[in-house]
């Protein structure tokens, strides 16, 4: 296979969205420059015994926050939820949140209903940190701390690098949390330097994987545990930047009820990770195939996924934790090639904008 | 408008699943028998200072828990989480569980992963309440307590009256954590009064509002807060026993991102209650009728909602933490009637069974 990347002219429709895709391991290797304030906040998690995590973001943030649940939990051994904005802001409930840890989420640190969390929360006793690419935001400072994502200027209106680094940036903060910071910092810094080469590759191959699928209109994509975040990451790009009606599912989910709804117009995404979780994966896949679903399987097992018609793979990661840093790449890449099938633009979603307001 | 029932012969597809959403006042009434199993329950949770609620579950049981974050969160003021099942069953990370409650949801109380979760919950310190039909069940063998749902018998596999009865139960569980039990469940017995003339008029005006929808491939349902809940329960009603790529979304969640998806064939539905969310939802009805989309509004601020093409009130409630009780309603009589306009069984969705033992 050629090492060649394929030339997209500046000018063209995706071509922001394909180069924030192709920064990503610059974005991962900035952030880890950030490494002593991570230890520092960690430190201070341990000090208050702050241990239970209460991440707060919307869209890309919040997927993101869904590998969070794991990474503090399987590495500090720590309770991580993903908390629910309404119940503070719009209903003001007076919740006890000593012993918190806040993580708020915004790229632009401008998220309204993120920043009032994060004034609400410190007023309840959490110790509060912002996780922005903006450390003189609003969000920064209402924030006990701030966590720069060191992204850098995001342009395409669909988060690419944001996400991994927002992905990063909480592994890095469990792995300070469990006092494995310096090694999980190694980890990120190998799979960085194996995204170049695999997103070469995706971009060659995409094209005859992308094409069959430009009339669905509908599609699930299915992940458990640690990638049960790429999941849902993926299925928000082919919302986004496709028109697809794309739904994230656990693959327990699938089975409970959505998997009626498959036949041979309604296709499946399986995430397969070689980790704990795969043969519920492969039990899900299973079931869409006898449905008469189309499978495309992708992640570091996605060989062991059964029935696949198009297989994505991405290579092993030191440990399986890390390993949905590589497994987002496959559906960034196909969601790019795919919405330039149908002839949409995706660096500018219709009705999108960068900075959402909306409360 | 005259308050006869549509006749529907019993061997109908559809029959039981109609009989069942027509049973669901019964079904609240009989739950309110085990009230003083509840007022037990919630002190020894105030005796164990188990403050953290962790509810597992899937399908519509976790759906319900959607409902239990918001119970717990105003009624006593805990933090109560949708906890991951594969952290603790499939990866064993090691979370000390102790300040904690776990309510496991289980219809049959034989979901293999919920027992196993509970059963390894236990060894963590948390005090485990099984939530079930079945008080003989091996989940009820695996718990220090349980909680009656008396649902009765359901037979199509769809649930309805298991749903309604957790959402109910959770709630009363928060109320007597609050010390606030009697009330709520008076406030429940005056919400089941109104479930069968609500009832009754959907079911005489639903054909006309479900018909349109014949063809609808993929739909949004909205909801935020208290009614996130019903907008997971309706989705899951739309795609198991219509084949709808029905997703819900948070209002919030709306904004950032999926409105880009939107036109004239991708409807949304609305479920819009009269609190303190209101305005984000009437806000992303807004955009998504900017977009093109055709808007049906349910909920008990269903006439605020603007742009409503087709609107399906429920009756205001006591309190708005009653109001899930009835904005379900809309949603399940839809879904029969609209399985029924597309030749469908709802009694009997291809590829499902009623006790689901995938992993």
């Amino acid at each position: 296979m050629s090492s060649a990347e394929p030339a997209v002219a500046s000018d063209e429709p995706g071509s922001q969205f394909l180069e924030e895709i192709r920064e990503q391991p610059e974005a991962l290797k900035r952030l880890l420059e950030g490494q002593a304030t991570f230890a520092a906040v960690a430190e201070e998690m341990r000090r208050r015994e702050a241990t239970t995590i209460r991440m707060v973001g919307h869209g890309s943030s919040d997927n993101a926050a869904s590998y969070g649940v794991y990474a503090f939990g399987l590495l500090p051994g720590w309770t991580a939820l993903r908390d629910s904005i309404s119940l503070t802001v719009y209903y003001g409930a007076d919740l006890d949140m000593s012993g918190c840890t806040v993580l708020a989420l915004s790229q632009s640190g401008r998220t309204p209903d993120v920043v009032e969390y994060a004034r609400r929360a410190r007023g309840r006793g959490a110790y509060v940190v912002g996780v922005t690419n903006d450390p003189t935001s609003e969000l920064a400072r209402e924030s006990d701390a701030v966590l720069e994502l060191r992204a850098g200027a995001e342009r395409a209106v669909a988060a690419t690098k944001t996400y991994t680094n927002q992905v990063a940036a909480l592994g890095l903060l469990a792995a300070h949390a469990a006092q494995r910071g310096d090694e999980f910092a190694e980890d990120v810094r190998s799979v960085a330097a194996s995204m170049p080469e695999l997103t070469r590759s995706l971009e060659l191959r995409i094209g005859k994987v992308a094409l069959p699928f430009a009339y669905a209109g509908r599609m699930f994509v299915v992940g458990r545990g640690v990638e049960f975040a790429t999941a849902r990451e993926i299925a928000l790009k082919l919302l986004e930047t496709c028109r697809i009606a794309a739904e994230p599912l656990t693959a327990t989910d699938l089975a409970h009820g959505p998997v009626a709804a498959l036949d041979s117009l309604f296709p499946v995404w399986a995430i397969a990770s070689d980790d704990a979780n795969l043969p519920a994966v492969v039990e899900a896949v299973e079931r869409a195939h006898e449905a008469g679903a189309t499978i495309v399987a992708s992640g570091s097992a996605a060989a062991s996924v059964p029935f696949a018609q198009y297989v994505l793979a991405s290579p092993e990661t030191p440990s399986p934790l890390l390993s949905p840093l590589l497994s987002i790449l496959p559906g960034q890449v196909f969601a790019w090639a795919l919405a330039r099938a149908r002839g949409l633009d995706p660096d500018a979603p219709r009705g999108l904008s960068k900075v959402t307001l909306a409360r």
